[in-house]
């Protein structure tokens, strides 16, 4: 077990209706003016966002608004924001959504009080301050409502970067009413679960030695997420179903599931090179590589695969373990292959070279991959 | 699944020589003058206290220092630490040690900046506002650490209240090396051990349907904790195995094994007449009540305790889990019976008075328990 730091601030507020407590919690944590970020026209429709102002109003919370952010967000709608808050004088940010109104969020409120291009940051910058993010969650996914981490593209160059700042870029508060992600369609609710257990796999495959407890949270959570993705494609307005499997997203990627272990963020890498080049949703692309980089790690180094294929599938063998993960990930509709993602002439060679164009020399750390090895692996994934 | 709201802002920072970062803490969490609160002379003998107070002066912050906080702390020792505080302009709280520092430093953290009696607050008012504390755990049991609970006894009337200030009592940081525990005896470890299974099944035991994450992750650090321990006392000086008890005691502890859930605490209120009545080790009297309890429950709610059977103790009936559970206790030298916790003539109607007389007619959620069933419960827990 590794010397670690778990500093989770985040104060989750929970259950039926809590949408409705946004203005206390903005004003409790200091907001005068709050600048709403959300993404299509969903939130607006269902008329959640007219909640969220009435319950500002209720504490005189003032409000600008952008909506517009669109999956795999990028600089130009983070540049759009930091203008309006800087032209508002807004105090905090509130993104109403999942991942992608959260992270432009983060990005907006690290960039508006800084002197320099917030792109900065996304290129190794340290953040020293940014402006407090309050969220409402819509979307479980991401795991930004609990996380420091943003992960921004930059549209002129396809780049896509995520960045990590615990102390700086963690949301004071997340409202999270599972009733709001009833209407996620089965394809979105699929890719957010398949990015759950991403988050948690990314941190349990490592080669740190008595990871006891860390692996059985892990263990624990991946085995919930197995059970709960199906029950609430079959019954989308299920709220227990519901409320469990967005409770897993916060839990995979607040921090507990990588204390004392060296993380690894490879198939993270590896797919954002995917959704930067291909635009394709990141659970999906996530369904694709994942698999291929077990089956990669199955002749490099599968030590901790056996446990996992255990633990978590109750299966013998690493290559059984990849084969019910594949099932798995077909029975909630997604891809496990680049042509199943609809990704129809892929370019392994050209992925692999933006990769470490982008990421240096080697990726991850269960094993250090090297352009040679995320090229098969990209090849693998071509035909998963 | 019930709406909570889960806030555990504590940063944990893990591992071995983090006690010599505590300077660089204080300083990050706005302190300048600390009181230091200890108990026994075993954390000045060890070197620990000097470590403490080199680090504190390399980052200019000066100290006072209030040693011998006993087991079970008494408002006699917090009134010390408020006079001290007072008179010495402290402004943050460095408890280095277990359950007991740190809970008398929360209650002197907010006692120095209150007008009135402190103990005003554990008869039931609100704190507004509290000095920050800072901790350097030595024994991981009580989850203090990372709680924002105190428990103090009114020396004058034995009379032992538990408080619950999330908002204002928990710990700004806690400093956590695992080697500091290599020393403590094996009673205390196992003391230690009970009271952390004790913290989870206080939650497990709920009749709120649907608690699929929480209950997973409970019985997940359950089954750590069963395997730990012995582990533990078998080789004190095993750094993972002490490490990932350590771990288990915070989480048990921190609100995560309570979310959504409605929480009993019928047992630690049982218990809390026993320890304030006869001077009994927490951990040890819980070893011989929570048996006890679970006994009761066989005939009047058994629901939770099938599944508590199975997934714990992978057996089939909640008789065979309690048989385990005590063959548990026994196997790491822990009571379960009045007897073995060396009270020689147990008073159970002078123990159930009491309880009721300082709880009220009802303690428990599971089942809310009356005079009649605590009575019941204490002679159980005389025979064992």
């Amino acid at each position: 077990m590794l010397n670690f730091n778990f500093y989770s601030p985040t104060e989750f507020v929970f259950g039926r209706g809590t949408e409705n407590e946004v203005g206390r919690l903005v004003q409790q944590y200091g907001g005068h003016k709050v600048l709403i970020v959300y993404g299509g026209g969903s939130a607006v429709r269902s008329g959640l966002i007219d909640r969220v102002k009435k319950s500002l109003e209720a504490h005189s919370i003032e409000y600008v608004e952008m909506g517009g952010v669109l999956p795999n967000p990028t600089d130009v709608k983070v540049y759009e924001g930091i203008d309006l808050c800087r032209q508002n004088g807004v105090d905090m940010l509130l993104p109403v959504g999942g991942g992608s109104a959260i992270d432009c969020a983060k990005a907006v409120a690290a960039g508006t009080i800084y002197d320099g291009d917030f792109w900065d940051f996304y290129e190794g910058k340290i953040i020293e301050r940014a402006l407090p993010v309050g969220v409402v969650l819509t979307i479980p996914a991401a795991g930004s409502e609990g996380s420091g981490n943003s992960v921004i593209t930059k549209a002129s160059i396809e780049k896509k970067i995520s960045i990590r700042a615990p102390h700086k870029l963690r949301p004071v508060f997340a409202i999270m009413n599972p009733e709001l992600t009833f209407s996620l369609p089965p394809y979105q609710t699929a890719c957010g679960a398949v990015d759950m257990m991403a988050h948690i796999q990314e941190r349990y495959f490592n080669n740190t030695p008595e990871t006891i407890v860390t692996d059985s949270l892990s263990e624990a959570l991946l085995r919930d997420i197995i059970a709960l993705a199906p029950r609430v494609l079959a019954h989308p307005d299920d709220y227990d179903a519901r409320a469990n499997l967005m409770w897993c997203g916060t839990l995979a990627h607040n921090g507990l599931c990588g204390t004392g272990v060296e993380e690894d963020w490879a198939s993270h890498a590896i797919e954002h090179e995917l959704s930067a080049m291909y635009g394709v949703a990141h659970g999906a692309g996530l369904a694709v590589i994942f698999p291929a980089w077990l089956t990669w790690m199955l002749s490099h180094n599968d030590s901790k695969l056996k446990q996992w294929a255990k633990n978590v599938w109750n299966v013998d063998t690493p290559e059984e373990g990849i084969k019910r993960y594949k099932e798995f990930l077909h029975s909630i509709g997604m891809p496990t292959n680049m042509q199943e993602l609809g990704i129809e002439n892929p370019n392994p060679e050209q992925l692999s070279q933006r990769l470490h164009e982008h990421k240096g020399e080697q990726v991850g750390a269960y094993v250090k991959l090297q352009k040679k090895d995320t090229l098969e692996i990209y090849k693998l994934a071509v035909e998963g």
